[in-house]
C-alpha cells in the first residue's frame, strides 16, 4: 500500500458536516480502528469510504477526546520509503468497564477494557452472606479485588453491569423477587452506584449469559437462542433477533419455577427453589445418582460414599464420563425430567438453538445425548441443543457486554457502534 | 376552511423529485385519504406537510393509477362560495383482497377492499373432505361463492391470504405437517394460486389470528401478545412488538401439542390431535360435562341426554351462564387442565396479554374467572388474560390483514403503509 500524505490535500470541503453527520463520521472510523492494527489516515479512508480530510479531522477530535493515540511509525513494521505516514491505533485502554455475576456461592468479577478484552478475573465467595447487606459487602470487596488485581482506578471504570438471579426491573435495576437468594429484593443498581461513580446496570443472569453466547459462543447466527442456565437453580434466557426477550414484567425465562405435575405449584420451596429446580437443579442430580448407586449394589462408586452435601453434580458427570453405570442411568433419569420441562419451551419459541450452561455445561455428551433422546418424542420438530463452552463465566461475560454497550454509548462520540 | 385554488399557483419545485421521495410523499398522501372523508389539495397539503404542488403532482400520478377519485364539489355537504376546490377520495374499490380461514368443518371466506372494509363473507363446508383434493374443491367452491356474493370478478382481487392449521414453511406456502386435516401436507399457495391470478400467502391459522387482535381487538397496545385459538384444536399465535414470532421451523406456539403428563407424547392420535388438544379441546369439554352431570345425578341438564356428537362445548358454555353446578363444575375442571399448559407459556415468554380465541372465546366469565385462579399458583407474575371479541372470525381477518399488506406492497407507488 503506498504511503500517503501527512497532511490532507483534498479539496473535498469538511468542516460544515452537521454535528449528526460528524457523529457517524466518528462511529465509523472508530469502527474501523477497532480490532484493527495501527492504520493510516489513508487506510482509514479507504476503509470508510470517507474522504482524506474528512477522516483527518474525525482522528482529531477522537485524539482529544482520549479514544485515539499516534503509534510510532515503524512500529507497525512495514517498510516505507518516504515521509513516514500517521499511523492512529483505538485506545482501548481508554477506560474499563466491569461485568460482575451475582451467584449464591460466589461473585465473578470480570474488568476488561473498551475493546471488550479481559484485564482481570476475580472469584469472590458469596456463600457466608445471610442478608443483602452481607452479599453486597462481598460483591463490593470482590469488584475492590477484581480492580487492584488489574490495576485500575476505580475512576477509569465507565461502566459497571450486573447479573442477579430473580426478576428484576428494567431499566432502573432493581430486584423485585429472587427467591434463590436470603433477602435479596433491594436496590441494587442504586446500591452498586455507591461503589461506583459511573452507570451501573442490572440485569437477569440468564439474560446477560444469551448475550455472551451470541458474542462469544455458539449463537452467534442463530435468530432465536435460549440460553438455559442449570446448576443449582434453572432460568432461561431469550434472545430474538438482536432483542432480549424480556417480557411484560421481566419474568420471560423462568422456568425453574414449571410445576410440571399435577398438584405441584410454582412456589419456591425453604431455599427458595421452584419446583423445576427442585426436580433437576444439580441437588437433585446427585440424589438421583446416590440412588440409583444404591440400588445397584455392587461395586458401589466413591460418589456415593460422601456425605449428602459432598456428593455433587460435577462427581456425577465426571463418573459418568468414566462410564459409571449408576452415574449413566442418574443422567439418563435427570434427562427425562428436564426434557418435560425443555418441551413446552420448544413448542412455545421453537429456537434456532438451546444452548444449556452453568455447572450442567460440564456434563458432557451423555446428558446432552440423553436429553436429545428424550425430548425428540415430546416436540414436533427436532430441536438443535448444545452445551455452553463459556463455563461457568457466561454471565460474568454477558455483563461485559452490557457495560461495554453502554460505556460506548457515553464516551464515543457518536452512535453507539455494535 | 378557505377554499384552495383549484391549479397550482405556488413557486415551489417538485418536478426534480427522486424516485424514492416521489413514492415517500405518495404514501404520506395515500396515507392521509385512507380513512378520511373526500379531501382537498389544500387539506392534503396541510396534512402530509407537502407543498400544494408537490400533492397536485402526487395526486395526478395516483388518479393515473386509479388509486384516488375526484368528487364533486358539494358532496362533501361543505357550503363555499367562489370557485370549489377539487375534491379526492382514496379508491378503496380500485382492488379487493380475499382472507380464507380453512378448518377442518368449514372455511370461512372474506372479501374486502384495500381499505379493509369486508364486502362479502361466505361459510364453506369443508366437514365432508376427506383428502386435499375435497378440502381444495371446496375451498374453490367457498371462494367464488364469497366474490360472487361481493360481486367482484377475480381480475379484481390484488392479493390472497389463507390460514390452515399445521406447520406452514413461509413463505412457500407449503403445509408441512397438520395432523388435523386428512391428506393437507400440500403445496397450498401454489395450489390457490391456480385459483388466483394475484400473489397467495398461506399462514399458520393462530399466527393470523394473532395478527387480527393487534389490528381490531384487544391486543392493539400490548408488545408480547399470545393468542390462544382454542376450539377443537388448540394452538397459538405469538406476536411480540410488531413481529410475528414463526420460529426456526414456523412451529412455534404449538402448545396444542404439550404432552403435559409423565409418559405421554407428542405424537397426535388418529384425530390429528395431539395430548392438549385432548384435554382441552371442545370434544373434551363435553365430556367432563358429561361426566359431571352424571356424578351429580338429580336435575339433569339437557346436555347429558343428547348422543355423545351432540353435546357440544357450546351447550356446556351455555348451561354455565345458566348457572348450572355440573357445567360450571365442568368449566373449573377444564380451566385447572388448561392452566397447567398455560403456565409454561407464561413463564417462558411472559406476555402483557393472552388473548383466548375460537369457540371457547364464547365461553364467559366461568371459564375466564376458572383459569386465572387456576394458573395464578403455576406463574411468578399475575398475566392479563381476555377472551377475544372476534368470535371465529379471527383467522380470516388476520388473513385479510396478510392480505392487504401484500396488496399494499403491489398496488401503491411507494413503501407499503402502515
Amino acid at each position: 500500500m503506498p504511503a500517503a500524505p501527512g497532511g490532507g490535500g483534498s479539496a473535498t470541503p469538511a468542516h460544515g458536516a452537521p454535528p449528526l453527520l460528524r457523529q457517524i463520521n466518528s462511529a465509523h472510523v472508530l469502527a474501523a480502528l477497532r480490532g484493527a492494527g495501527p492504520l493510516s489516515l489513508s487506510d482509514l479512508a479507504a476503509r470508510t469510504g470517507l474522504s482524506r480530510p474528512t477522516v483527518g479531522q474525525v482522528v482529531d477530535q477522537l485524539h482529544a477526546g482520549g479514544l485515539v493515540a499516534d503509534v510510532e511509525p515503524g512500529h507497525d513494521g512495514a517498510v516505507r520509503s518516504g515521509r513516514p505516514a500517521r499511523l492512529v491505533r483505538f485506545r482501548s485502554e481508554a477506560a474499563y468497564v466491569v461485568g460482575i455475576d451475582i451467584g449464591r456461592n460466589q461473585a465473578l468479577v470480570t474488568v476488561a477494557d473498551l475493546a471488550g478484552t479481559i484485564v482481570a478475573q476475580h472469584r469472590g465467595v458469596t456463600s457466608g452472606a445471610s442478608s443483602s447487606a452481607d452479599l453486597l459487602a462481598a460483591l463490593r470487596t470482590a469488584a475492590t479485588s477484581a480492580l487492584g488485581r488489574a490495576g485500575i482506578r476505580r475512576a477509569d471504570v465507565a461502566s459497571v453491569a450486573a447479573g442477579t438471579p430473580g426478576l428484576v426491573d428494567w431499566p432502573r435495576g432493581a430486584v423485585v423477587l429472587a427467591p434463590q437468594l436470603p433477602g435479596w429484593k433491594i436496590e441494587l443498581a442504586r446500591e452498586l452506584r455507591r461503589s461506583f461513580r459511573c452507570p451501573v446496570q442490572v440485569e437477569n443472569d440468564a439474560n446477560l449469559a444469551v448475550l455472551a453466547e451470541r458474542r462469544h459462543g455458539l449463537a452467534r447466527d442463530a435468530h432465536t437462542v435460549v440460553f438455559i442456565l442449570w446448576g443449582e437453580r434453572v432460568g432461561a434466557g431469550v434472545l430474538i433477533g438482536d432483542q432480549l426477550h424480556r417480557g411484560a414484567a421481566n419474568a420471560a425465562g423462568e422456568i425453574g419455577f414449571l410445576a410440571l405435575d399435577e398438584g405441584t405449584t410454582a412456589q419456591p420451596d425453604e431455599a427458595g427453589r421452584g419446583p423445576f429446580e427442585r426436580l433437576v437443579g444439580a441437588e437433585a442430580i446427585a440424589e438421583v445418582a446416590r440412588a440409583a448407586a444404591r440400588r445397584r449394589g455392587g461395586a458401589l462408586p466413591s460418589f456415593i460414599d460422601a456425605a449428602p452435601g459432598a456428593v455433587t453434580a460435577e462427581a456425577v458427570f465426571a463418573a459418568a464420563a468414566r462410564g459409571d453405570a449408576a452415574a449413566v442411568e442418574a443422567l439418563r433419569t435427570i434427562a427425562a425430567r428436564f426434557s418435560r420441562g425443555l418441551a413446552p419451551v420448544l413448542l412455545v419459541l421453537d429456537p434456532d438453538l438451546v444452548v444449556i450452561g452453568a455447572s450442567v455445561s460440564r456434563a458432557g455428551a451423555t446428558l446432552l445425548e440423553a436429553i436429545e433422546a428424550s425430548v425428540a418424542p415430546l416436540t414436533l420438530v427436532r430441536p438443535r441443543l448444545a452445551l455452553s463452552r463459556l463455563g461457568d463465566e457466561a454471565v460474568t461475560l454477558g455483563a461485559v457486554e452490557l457495560a461495554l454497550a453502554e460505556a460506548e454509548r457515553r464516551l464515543l462520540p457518536g452512535p453507539a457502534l455494535a
